[in-house]
């Protein structure tokens, strides 16, 4: 069923806009050759690993495993599980001897992006991040306007902040424009992320 | 079946030491009231975490979903899937602003640590660490000695390298002696593998 705000657009739950994997189906085509933020940056980080420029690996989605069988002569075969809610972001790795830690979203939205595709889990361990001086980060994609930003989590914890102090629920695109930084979308890498972090924390 | 090398000692798949989680079952008991060394780095970096010590989490166990099911009002259950082979290892996170990475691994020997413990992937993966300045190692338990130690990467490496060169397939305890860390186990942390860091890279 589907389920419509009052201007009409299409509710979708934060589960179904988070990277958990679902089930194997047909891809739903976006711009960009369907291709969605996640193979991008996957494909932009085997970019950077295979040249030998950082070492950054997707985690993966967390899975609570109830029932597995072990059938004769073959792999065992998991029968019954869930999907478990990542208490971390879902990428990380190293930079420069630097530990690098983001999350990435999506949104179909052209004047903002909703708070609510962050889950406090996350929100709490970017903090965390920040503590031991490791750099945090999400990456933002509009994918309408086929526009990628990076947002250093400093300034996603302040809009955090305002929207639980009673504020709005979501980033402007002014604001992003603002304080984060755009990302020029290429072709090898993809999504070019480590030079805005060349930019803030290695120059 | 049971498969036995020629000295008699029962083999055991990779697979089967590998980190991987089986189907619910009851633990074997082992020494220090059943705790496997994966629960005691758990518990371990949940102490670190909640002290603001360091921000360490182990990878969930990657798995390959075939089939989902979506009953209605319920969550999704997963019905067919597989485990797959871990690329990195399992565990990673940031210490005073430097990424660290390591696999814990755990053998019933008492004279020697097999290396098929690791798989290639693994072996690759650290020293990509190694060569982007990050902190890799490996944290071996002697499970029946209750004895643990910490192995810088680059020692690890120098021994799989004269595996690969047709040396002998194991690290001898005398050699882990030699060139590990043993790690003095406590209360809280359990494993606290961070003042061998402390003492590395740190002071």
């Amino acid at each position: 069923m589907t389920i419509r705000y009052p201007n009409g657009k299409v509710y979708v739950s934060p589960k179904e806009t988070t990277n958990t994997p679902k089930a194997p189906k047909k891809q739903t085509t976006y711009s960009n050759r369907g291709m969605t933020l996640e193979e991008y940056l996957n494909e932009t980080n085997e970019y950077y690993r295979s040249k030998g420029v950082a070492c950054v690996h997707k985690k993966p989605t967390p899975v609570q495993i109830v029932h597995v069988e072990y059938p004769r002569r073959s792999a065992a075969v998991i029968k019954e599980a869930y999907f478990k809610q990542a208490s971390t972001t879902d990428y990380n790795g190293v930079y420069k001897g630097k530990y690098i830690d983001f999350e990435a979203k999506e949104t179909r939205n052209k004047t903002s992006f909703p708070l609510q595709n962050f889950h406090v889990h996350q929100i709490e361990h970017m903090k965390e991040i920040i503590h031991h001086d490791g750099i945090a980060f999400v990456i933002i994609k509009f994918t309408t306007l086929d526009e990628v930003y990076l947002l250093e989590a400093v300034h996603l914890l302040h809009f955090w902040k305002r929207y639980e102090h009673g504020g709005r629920k979501s980033i402007t695109k002014a604001e992003l424009e603002e304080v984060g930084h755009p990302i020029k979308l290429g072709y090898q890498p993809r999504i070019p992320y480590l030079n805005i972090l060349d930019t803030l924390y290695f120059s």
